[in-house]
């Protein structure tokens, strides 16, 4: 609207109504005029929307090179794998299969290294079997005359494939091997159906694999050496980060709600850091598919072979159980009934410090994951944390309400019973780490000087929430 | 064990041991019986095993029976792709493209029609405009000279695919666009590659065209018109079914703590209706990949053209939102501290009396989608639990806590407060389906008659949690 005014030019007049608002007249212009301002307007717009468009581009990449690197990683290996067709002497030996090459890099190739080898290697034995076992069918259909040919391909073909599509649907296959089986009915249809029309189908089926074979290896050797992104490491730091969140947003929630007088700031919006548990509540889907596709990596940086990846879904499990009631905790404290000062005043000390103790066995349970090496100092800080629970049942007991009723100090007392719920279920998460620390055999802390370095090694991460 | 002693058929010697524990002895047996002892041992684990595999596979069927009927499609579509290569006219019209069809038809099938559509759609697109994209390339490489040639080529490959593989992290792309992308890619590098080789490059790509929209053409229709799987009634039905679930758990969750001395029955295992609210907690991924997919959906039975399934995420999110809550509520009420059964009393048929209330409410709003129509009685009902609220809050201003402490009635305060706030955030889930009442344009109750039949022709899903 400003942009058309300012274009126009032309004068504006303003009518005050008695009601109090105010209505803009402006002059009449032309059809041409109109049409005109019209398309400064959409190009305003279009190019608003572009530059949105590239920022938030922009910010994709800022926020996480590796994504711009994923992309040139894919650029390399097709480039790689395009060699096949100028090189003569590689051409002559695989002929028109060089198509599969392609194929298999597309396909294959994945944003973690766990994610390519998961797939790679899914792909290498459907390949395999399915070719396998498609040759053994046009055997005995090429034995079995010309009726029966196509019947037995096609019978063939409509077996197995329902059988394997049907099989997806069992939980652990799902997860380890849904890609291979749909490699594994894409093989067997091909080979069985076009053996048909095929004659040399032993041959191409040859040529097929050692294709499929290039490809993965280029992906492989790609995804491993050329700045490799390990699902492991993601799903390490993802942990520790969220523990990191949600250690902070309960000690951030406590905070806001005890340390200023809550009428006043209730407009405010909480504090960012407050809100960080958020994370922790929707990280399921990242947790699972990374811990699945880390089972696949082979040992690298800190972790070794047979790393207990899952157990980090448990320590996941753990914390959302944790922030559950973080969650519930944020909304008793955005309560509409505002509890009175001088109660609140009676609890706010101890429950501060409760809050404070569950976020340092937090950080710490924390620290021991990031450095991989078990707490010293956890046992003590657990046994803190309890006694802040014993003490704010104490003073719960002797808390004066004084003539106010008990709806007033409700939240209050909500509160502080969520904190203690909250304090049982970080040794909840404390329990989980500690299985991860005993099925990873993380070192104690005593046994040698903790390397601050290694806490910093591993390379940040940003929008992983 | 027991397997071995039977059928070694020995004498056995059970000598008792002062400190109260006992020791079996077996007789020694020689090697060839031993192995075959631990072949027999082998076959029943394997059998054991078998068999448990079995039950899970029949289970998996025999509750949700279109996952059988799944892989029976996929079947089928594959039986009919398979005819091109018999039918020597429809083989000889696309020759040995006739593979694509077959490919087309093992990738695109998915469960779902709103999948299958999602696929074919992104792959149709997809390969056209790369495609024609690539046989540009093709023209502009092919005049080029011999040097510049596979410059040209490798060039543009890996530009292409650095850009397009980036452009997967755009969150709506990503939605939208993901295995169109995977295509684009796929095809683009072929056609643009396997031109150096390839001299009727043209005819080759409309070849593969029409192959790919023969396989796409045979998977809609397999998928629209036998036993349509639509993601949409699945995701109409997921949110109807989390939502009474939500209802049940939270009635049965505070029955469960009111009902019955709590300390006798505390070692009981909660009652599974009282833990149906952890597929709402669990439900976020389901819920926006159905979403997702049934914006591709054409309108089927009660959905019109954009119904606005997006809203059925938000519907979801409000429900988790309360969820959270209830799951605070079960720790708070399995707290380790018993409230005395005098003060319980006192709260009992009120906090009993309100959980009901919230479950009217919910159980209202799932009927008034399950029946997509507006109900009469939703203001009346969450009037009647705003009054609840009301009163609990007068209730626990007069609550006697006796000579008690306020530490032995904190876990009945809390779990009052909780219910409190799941009151407010039902109000949420309330507004919600307002909000989808309007954006679906659903009737009012008022105009016609409820249909109570409507509500029953939707299928049964098992196992959506």
């Amino acid at each position: 609207m400003a942009t058309e005014r300012s274009v126009s030019g032309g004068l504006e007049w303003r009518v005050t109504i008695p009601e109090g608002s105010s209505v803009g007249l402006e002059p009449e212009s032309s059809p041409l005029r109109k049409g005109w301002l019209g398309l400064v307007e959409l190009a305003n717009t279009m190019r608003s929307k572009v530059s949105g468009l590239g920022n938030m581009v922009w910010r994709l990449g800022a926020d996480d090179p590796r994504k711009v690197v994923h992309g040139l990683k894919v650029g390399l290996a097709l480039a790689l794998v395009s060699l096949f067709y100028y090189t003569r002497p590689l051409y002559d030996g695989v002929g028109g299969a060089a198509m599969w090459a392609v194929m298999t890099v597309v396909v294959v190739f994945e944003f973690t290294v766990g994610g390519c080898l998961y797939k790679g290697i899914n792909r290498g034995i459907a390949t395999l079997t399915a070719g396998a076992l498609a040759i053994g069918v046009h055997w005995i259909a090429n034995k079995s005359g010309e009726t029966f040919e196509p019947i037995i391909r096609s019978a063939s073909v409509f077996m197995l494939a329902s059988a394997a599509t049907f099989s997806r649907f069992i939980p652990t296959i799902k997860i380890k091997f849904d890609y291979g089986i749909t490699i594994f009915i894409l093989t067997f249809s091909l080979v069985a159906v076009s053996g048909y029309r095929v004659d040399k189908l032993i041959e191409l089926a040859e040529q097929r694999l050692s294709t499929v074979a290039i490809g993965i290896f280029i992906c492989f050797l790609v995804a491993i050496f050329a700045f490799p992104v390990w699902a492991g490491s993601d799903l390490h730091l993802l942990i520790t980060r969220n523990m990191d969140k949600l250690a902070d947003s309960l000690e951030g929630s406590v905070d806001d709600y005890f340390s200023n007088d809550q009428t006043s700031e209730k407009e405010e919006a909480p504090s960012k850091k407050s809100q960080a548990y958020k994370c922790v509540l929707n990280a399921k889907a990242s947790e699972d598919s990374l811990a699945n596709l880390s089972k696949w990596e082979p040992p690298h940086g800190r972790f070794s072979f047979r790393h207990p990846w899952s157990q980090y879904q448990n320590i996941g499990t753990a914390m959302r159980y944790c922030a559950y009631c973080v969650e519930a905790l944020n909304g008793c404290i955005n309560s509409e009934i505002p509890t009175p000062e001088f109660t609140k005043k009676q609890l706010s000390d101890i429950c501060i410090q409760l809050s404070s103790d569950c976020s340092k066995v937090l950080k710490d349970s924390s620290n021991s994951i990031k450095s991989m090496q078990r707490s010293g100092s956890i046992d003590f800080l657990v046994e803190e944390m309890n006694n802040g629970v014993q003490e704010l049942h104490d003073r719960l007991t002797e808390l004066q309400t004084d003539d106010m009723s008990l709806r007033e100090v409700l939240p209050l007392i909500a509160a502080a019973s969520l904190l203690i719920e909250i304090a049982k279920r970080v040794e909840g998460v404390v329990d989980a780490v500690d299985k991860l620390a005993t099925a990873a055999s993380f070192k104690n802390a005593n046994d040698e000087k903790p390397e601050k370095t290694e806490v910093v090694t591993v390379e940040p991460v940003k929008e992983l929430c």
